[in-house]
């Protein structure tokens, strides 16, 4: 039966220092390549090798991918990025901290920004700082200014629909290796949650979320790796 | 105009301990990580930056890879691994000392193995320590019991043609990090080099090569981007 691997990249400089982060590319801590290697070791000690990987455009979650593969001996597996399974995108919150935003804002508002299903952070100055404009790697897709949960999810499931599902399908172990909200977005529609809830379930990083699939390609209850 | 640029990957263990290596998967020592990361950076001083990659199955490649694409801000854009790009398959040679492989066969009959173009060393013994017949990642692949390099670029032109020129013709920057005979492979093909000649050119580790490619795709002179 197919199976679907779930991981967050590890900790990142920005989760460390509690800054909003979004499509900025941030790198690994120490802590996060560490949780990037642990991951791998995990699927290794439990056979559970992937056949393929999916991953983003952003370093955190590239290097977690490459870490943990090799980890697991699986360098070799076919790799395909693609920023719809990007972090979403913060918007005017990137590179802010996060208690100096909610002293500026309020934590109402701050909670709102982040917690809300559908409200997006105020859109990203254009030409400022954490502007993308000119980023290579974004040449001909139409950047987001901001985005919520709501519009996350509008981008990661036609994703999961014409690409990484097929996989499954195809009878592939799939891994993908990507962030707090486009894993949010995948969970959300493997497990049928809520949009009230899935605002408050959090993914760790660096931990294997697994689900297994039926021969209707029907997915069985995700469950941590650590916990089998 | 559209550049191709060929690293071979950084020194590897056995590269270290003088033993043919062939298509057993050897890891990079701490001066191959170190070379990898220099080539990278040499990408970046030079402005050289890569928008498509190519690296055989072996993780001597794709490690030096993943740490140039990181040394030069592109670990971002599409990875593409082959077998075609594998290292020339040395035989019965995989695993043995080469100062030891001369004491036992004689100086005379190693250099026909190591230097002649089309004689390829014994086949490597089935069921033996160097099988690779039950690895997951040859599956479906007729994998060698032994190659000469004709035969080596036997199987890396048609890749060639097929899969990494059609991405010059359209524009790309083209990286390709593979190994000594892949790479003689490419080379002798773009540089019109002879059977006999091709045999005594060294590729050397971590040093990218360059080739310019005019309108029509004809390559101009290689060059090695240190002596740019």
């Amino acid at each position: 039966m197919p199976s679907l691997i779930l991981v967050r990249h590890g900790q990142s400089q920005w989760n460390l220092e509690n800054r909003f982060t979004g499509w900025w590319d941030v790198d690994l801590t120490e802590k996060g390549v560490a949780e990037a290697i642990a991951a791998g070791e995990l699927l290794a000690t439990a056979g559970l090798l992937p056949t393929i990987a999916f991953t983003s455009l952003q370093k955190r979650a590239i290097k977690t991918l490459h870490l943990a593969l090799e980890a697991c001996g699986r360098l070799w597996i076919p790799e395909i990025k693609d920023w719809r399974l990007n972090e979403r995108h913060y918007g005017g919150l990137t590179g802010l901290d996060k208690a100096e935003t909610a002293a500026l804002h309020g934590d109402e508002q701050v909670k709102i920004w982040r917690r809300s299903f559908d409200v997006p952070p105020p859109p990203l100055e254009a030409g400022g700082e954490f502007d993308l404009a000119a980023d290579p790697r974004y040449a001909g897709i139409a950047i987001p200014a901001t985005e919520s949960l709501k519009l996350t999810i509008e981008r990661v499931l036609p994703y999961w629909e014409s690409t990484i599902r097929p996989q499954l399908a195809a009878g592939e172990t799939v891994i993908v290796v990507a962030h707090g909200n486009s894993l949010r977005a995948l969970v959300k529609h493997l497990s049928n949650i809520s949009d009230a809830d899935i605002t408050e379930l959090e993914i760790p990083t660096g931990q294997p979320i697994i689900y297994d699939f039926d021969e209707a390609l029907v997915p069985g209850e995700r469950h941590y790796l650590k916990d089998r």
